[in-house]
């Protein structure tokens, strides 16, 4: 039985690194900013590479980065390490659970394991993911995705920092000593195979508290693809221009969004705009010349986003030829990840591990709105995660907050799973 | 008879001072960036007091700035100018014809007076109006709106420069020794009343190149009212949270700004937004906290400005409970520039003397579109203003144009409007 005490200590703090955005009089009170490669993420990653020496594990870290701590099986056998995955790093204006609860539920794994003696089968260990968010530099699941092979290395090393183009992901690795040797692969020639990836994480949604659920079995990921909107028009005054005579650029991206929205709901399926930008002289009294703005679609299946991406665009086609003069519209696809079906093994041992905690009636199965590492492991190992609520389903905010029995109980699904998986 | 060579020539030498944005290969294909009060403003304002003064007016400044150049007439009578006034300073990104036209139209009319031996019977003379665009120190139509006592003169003085808080409108009246000593409005005690007030403008707009005239004689200028409206929702993921469970106020913000069009539509009048801002810290797979935009209504009677604000804000209300958990909303009203009708007077002269020069089919009557000095002084005195078509109605962009011909038939115009006013 893991320690819930020494999970929730050991959790707030190492967020003292990166700690920012106080919003309560609780010490525990405040979200993070612990960016990818940045001093403090520097810190949890030498803490955590200490702690797990000191538990016995082997350290390899890769040439992104990613740190696979390993402690050996009671088989000495060879197979690639059933891992526990997930990040360190946070949002800059992120909470204190996204990422490093399931840090800290694996290394509490461990500790419990070495605590009571306890030996699995297989290799078991932990992997850290650098740059899952994105935030700092700007790709999200950025090395897991180099890992699997999907993102090729360079593009990933030359990612810049958002704010100051002068710094890369590849120089944040030499400064801090994070630019390991092996190769960034599931290879296992020349990098770090894994034999199966699970992945506690908080849902970062409404669906388990708005159901009562306290463990979510995730079994896939939706799929979604990511577009950028440039809309074209003509600058014009406001008072001395007839609609007739105009093209309105911020009209039509109004109508679109609008649009994209009851499409997918249509489908079931979501199209969100998070952000739209106008010029920056843009003024009261003029009518812009040109306006951006982005769309999210998402769905379990790839079929129904790719509908919704093509309804939608014949749409707005519609819609750039419905006000004044009419616009024109060009757009970029930034992201595609198709969706994705975890393995039915991993998968089992989850719902095993939750039937015997909680029962059936207090988890759910899922599938996961968001992308993680997980689904990148997902094409070169048997993966799967464990979900648990989050508070209001807040997360990417400073009060993202799972309690410490969501938090405990999570890190005891993870261990039973894995103990589960290793057995099978 | 003006000379048509040197008004144009004086039009392209002055602007010289804050000519920006080159867009072509001629030394005049540029825009202009000569914004209230800057080195470039204060040049050119220096150039007008020693021209006029060298054409034998009075000249005096009042204390924004306005600066009133004055030629006698021939009865020596008591009553206050006939003006002919117009604005120096440009937007960031405007063009060499918006209020430099008016200005240089009016200098020209003297230069013609005094070349040829005419006098008038009453006193006339030029104004150069501080602050019309309000693009630098954000109140536009400024010191003619203190004249009026529109705007009082401390809050106009209080303005501050948009990119640099430390700088006030009066510390720069100041620097450059601009802040007069007469007060700035009509009252015949203490500041500078006027017998009437002329401008010639470029119409900024496409209804007279729509319609091939060539002089617009306008007989009023519709209401306005500028609000700010900001909607209120909740920052969410947008891969994990339900169209049920959004409270999304960029959605709430698109059906608006659409509304708000067709509603607008419906009256005949206009409705447009300029501004939409997202938090700088947005993301594609965020849904915003907040979004704020602009809406500006327009039509020639105020109650339907009215009815389209009334309209527009119960459709919000309606909008903001639509999707999801619904949105907050509230708003500002920032302007609130009632419709003007102008002196019938004055009208008739400017359409004398457009049926002199060009005849009835090649004039129009019109109202104004957008705001002008004019709008302000004709609250104290008889005003009217004459338009002049510029290339595709496009204004406030460097490629603003007005051809040479046309600039010269609005100059002789504005000459005989004020010849033949002169003589009613
Ligand atoms: N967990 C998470 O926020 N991943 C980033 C990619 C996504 O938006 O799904
Ligand atoms: N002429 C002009 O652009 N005036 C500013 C106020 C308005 O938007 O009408």
């Amino acid at each position: 039985k893991i320690n819930s005490e020494r999970l929730w200590n050991t959790l707030h703090e190492t967020c003292e690194w990166g700690a920012a955005h106080r919003y309560g009089e609780n010490p525990t009170d405040t979200g993070m900013a612990r960016l990818t490669l940045n001093d403090d993420d520097a810190r949890v990653r030498r803490w955590f590479a200490a702690e797990v020496q000191t538990l016995g594990c082997s350290l390899s870290v890769d040439q992104m980065g990613n740190m696979f701590a390993q402690q050996p099986g009671r088989l000495k056998s060879s197979a690639p390490m059933i891992a526990m995955g997930s990040h360190f790093d946070t949002q800059p204006r992120g909470g204190r659970y996204d990422g490093i609860l399931g840090m800290m539920a694996a290394l509490e794994v461990l500790r419990t394991m070495k605590e009571s003696g306890f030996q699995t089968n297989y290799n078991v260990g932990v992997v850290n993911w650098t740059n899952e968010e994105g935030a700092r530099f700007p790709k999200s699941m950025c090395a897991s995705g180099v890992w699997a092979g999907a993102i090729p290395i360079q593009q990933a090393w030359d990612l810049r920092d958002i704010h100051d183009p002068n710094v890369t992901l590849r120089s944040e690795l030499e400064r801090h000593g994070y630019l390991g040797d092996i190769a960034c692969s599931s290879n296992p020639e020349t990098g770090y195979p894994l034999g199966a990836h699970f992945e506690l994480h908080i849902e970062q949604g409404p669906i388990l508290p708005g159901n009562g659920r306290s463990i979510g079995v995730v079994r896939g990921a939706q799929g979604y693809r990511w577009l950028t909107l440039t809309v074209h028009g003509k600058d014009a005054h406001t008072g001395t221009t007839p609609f007739s005579a105009r093209q309105d650029p911020l009209l039509a991206s109004s109508r679109m969004i609008a649009a994209s929205h009851d499409i997918a709901k249509k489908h079931d399926a979501l199209a969100s705009t998070g952000i739209i930008r106008v010029p920056s002289n843009a003024s009261t009294n003029t009518v812009s010349s040109q306006v951006t703005f982005t769309l999210d679609i998402r769905h379990p299946q790839d079929s129904v986003v790719h509908a919704v991406q093509d309804e939608c665009l014949k749409a707005f086609e519609a819609i750039a030829l419905q006000d004044g003069k009419g616009v024109s519209f060009d757009w970029t696809l930034d992201t595609d990840s198709p969706a994705v079906k975890f393995d039915d093994n991993c998968v089992a041992s989850i719902q095993a591990a939750a039937d015997y905690l909680v029962g059936r009636d207090q988890s759910m199965l899922m599938t996961s709105g968001a992308g993680h590492d997980t689904v990148y492991t997902s094409k070169h190992c048997p993966s799967a995660m464990i979900f648990v609520p989050c508070r209001d389903g807040v997360s990417h905010h400073p009060t993202e907050y799972c309690s410490p029995q969501d938090c405990a109980l999570g890190t005891q699904a993870l261990l039973e799973a894995v103990v589960h998986y290793d057995q099978f």
